[in-house]
């Protein structure tokens, strides 16, 4: 399955233009970065870097894909030559997937010809506006649980492609597991769930339902409590289960006392060990306002697959620098309209970190290198204000070669466990869930 | 490609455990609707029903799905063997694509048995819920516009699949156009762009990219005129393309004087001919707001992909009746946790109208038939009320076989007619941009 028509159709005629005007091979650099956080948050945190490799890598025009572009007339015979060719050949830096990111963060950097890298903008936008805010608002909601495991179940609340790469940026963002089968399949991510409404209903009692459910499922499974009487459904649940069963499940439970008064009855009956799972339109507020009573779990939908109030990320893909004819040097680019003042050149960026917390953002203008930001993973050397630096940007394709570090299931993981560590480097502060700036400030040098 | 894993993993315990039960094959109708509209909009537009068809169609468990169910023991041997013959062998009625919706609409009925009818909840309401947000924020933008084209353009802002998706709602709602290539091949819908910011910036001068475009896309091209000082770069783009330059966009072109301005200066270079168009982080209030000014056409990106601060509909896909073991009788049913009260048995759909003038949306419950409501497209008939009824509900798969009228291309092309159609009953008020109330009540007979 080819990405390449993923695409705005000016891309294409882009390249059309700049084949004729002798300017479609210049060598570019376009750089990925928002301007501001989405909704008043206090950090973002990235995500997509992975699937954008594997888009880059399946960016192919094939028969297809060249006739339709023909029969619709919407470039001409030398464009689809060139695109009937087309590989990236080019370099991708950029923040590690599961990173946090500030505004005017340098988050991915595209090295190569002009038609070489615009004609990715649009499935590079795409993919990362869409994940990184999943993962932006999941990370808050995993601050507001406080320790529990949360689960992503909104699958029916968004696309069906982007319910699984929903999936996959919650849990690089802290979440346990998801209900969507495909993300468990394609990305490795612990899948869950055991039963609807439907299934009390499809029964002619709920003791009925919840007995084929015990054997099919085991004790240690979740009943759905509140299809009629929550109070009745336990009695019948631990009954028909034993104490020993796993836990309940509460779909409209958002309410403290309810839970309170099911953890009671629970340890009444014996079911001491038995879990409450909490779902409900579950957000980080009404997370958080669950602080203090007795939820081992949170199942969130809409909120979190939707980006909690800000359902993209706002990043743009700005062509920041280009060579000249005349000589070898880069050139820093930039348009100039009011309100929209962008940074030209190629940038890179760290992280000041003081006794390992973070302090702020560094962003570096590399005007004097190669085009291509240049640094590693690696642990933080020492920087000019008395603290250390962290250097967040890595390389991520090489001249067309795609670091298979970042991506795959193996990628996920490894972006979730990066993205816990740089959670950990956060002042307190960072986790206020009111509208506010930006937690560290973001200093360019 | 197989739909089959694009589903939470609970619809497939449930079927194994009700194949343990022996519930698996009860006969059920299983309804698709919403409480409420979404963000106090007046009124809601379905889309997806024709993407919901095809996603029926491909719902198959091959080997490579039903080996991963099994080396993650997602289900027993029983449940595989089960999935491994699935086919939807039932009905579906539902509403035209197109169509408007209101509070308690039945928007899709789903007959089968349990098992077959069960497992397509998380796809069906995936796409419905996505595609209904796009199109319902899509048809409010159309009616602010007064009648001027709007495009979509938004693809860099939603999920790579979900900006395919969003252009097909979008279009369905009235957009006249996409910048989304692959919409265009999927689903016939026109595209549209010319070039971005980028391609000013590559070249030397704003006069060298401005004739690199006419030369490659000619005079009637759209030249991008806010990369450095739109004065100037009016001057140049008609000095350039001459007097029959098709258009010029302003992407920063939200503010009325500034569209005059521009509008003076092509009229006062004889340029009376090309169009404006404005883009710049539409939404439906900023495009209201442009109602006196001489803008030509619209570009809208995110406000639209994302369903202008409402990105999920709310569907829910419930249970409403069955059939029991001793009788051949449909027997109603419905949760009873308090705030969720749903309303039992198959259902149709009405539209009560007076002179053309819709009044009323009517569900009619349907005890008595065959579990599934049976109606189809036609003129209204004398309604009860001294009005006329519009019948709403139609058949869309019989038997397991889909309706081909409502799929592919051909689809989308009749639910936009339709769309429009619809549109035209709605009173005044129902073009009312801020919250409120529907715009015709839900009467349940």
């Amino acid at each position: 399955m080819t990405t390449a028509l993923l695409t705005d159709r000016y891309e294409l005629t882009m390249i059309e233009a700049a084949l004729r005007s002798g300017r479609a091979h210049r060598p570019c650099v376009f750089e990925v970065f928002g301007r501001r956080l989405p909704g008043g948050r206090r950090f973002g945190v990235v995500a997509g870097t992975g699937r954008v490799l594997d888009a880059i890598a399946d960016f192919r025009f094939g028969t297809d894909e060249l006739d339709w572009l023909s029969d619709n007339g919407v470039v001409d015979e030398a464009t689809l030559q060139y695109l009937a060719d087309y590989r990236f050949t080019g370099s991708v830096h950029g923040y590690r997937e599961g990173e946090l990111y500030f505004p005017n963060s340098p988050l991915l950097t595209v090295t190569g010809t002009f038609a070489e890298a615009v004609v990715l903008e649009t499935v590079v936008l795409s993919i990362l506006n869409h994940d990184t805010a999943v993962a932006t608002a999941a990370a808050r909601m995993v601050a507001a649980a406080d320790g529990r495991p949360l689960a992503e179940m909104g699958s029916r609340r968004t696309g069906e492609e982007a319910a699984v790469a929903a999936a996959r940026a919650a849990y690089i963002a802290g979440f346990s597991a998801t209900s969507n089968l495909e993300a468990g399949r394609r990305w490795g991510i612990p899948t869950m769930g055991t039963a609807a409404h439907s299934f009390t209903l499809l029964h002619d009692s709920e003791e009925e339902a919840f007995r084929a459910q015990v054997e099919s499922l085991g004790a240690g499974t979740t009943l759905l409590v509140d299809t009629y009487d929550v109070r009745a459904a336990i009695e019948t649940a631990v009954r028909v289960a034993g104490p020993s069963l796993g836990a309940v499940r509460l779909d409209s439970g958002d309410l403290p006392e309810l839970v309170r008064e099911v953890r009671a009855q629970l340890d009444s009956l014996g079911a001491t060990g038995t879990r409450i799972t909490v779902t409900n339109d579950l957000d980080e507020h009404t997370i958080a306002a669950l602080r203090g009573a007795p939820v081992d779990s949170f199942g969130v939908g809409t909120a979190v697959v939707t980006g909690s109030g800000s359902p993209a990320a706002g990043f743009v893909y700005k062509l920041v620098a280009h060579r000249g004819d005349a000589s070898e040097q880069w050139m820093p680019v930039a348009k100039k309209s009011p309100e929209k003042v962008s940074l030209g050149g190629a940038k890179r960026g760290e992280r000041l970190l003081h006794d390992g917390r973070a302090l702020a953002e560094h962003v570096l203008v590399d005007d004097d290198r190669d085009g291509v930001p240049e640094a590693d993973e690696g642990t933080p050397a020492d920087g000019s204000h008395g603290g250390t630096v962290r250097p967040l940007t890595v390389a991520l394709v090489r001249d067309g070669e795609i670091d298979e570090r970042w991506v795959g299931p193996e990628g996920v993981r490894r972006a979730r466990v990066h993205h816990a560590a740089a959670v950990a480097e956060l002042p307190l502060e960072a986790f206020r869930l009111g509208r506010g700036e930006p937690v560290l400030p973001t200093v360019v040098r």
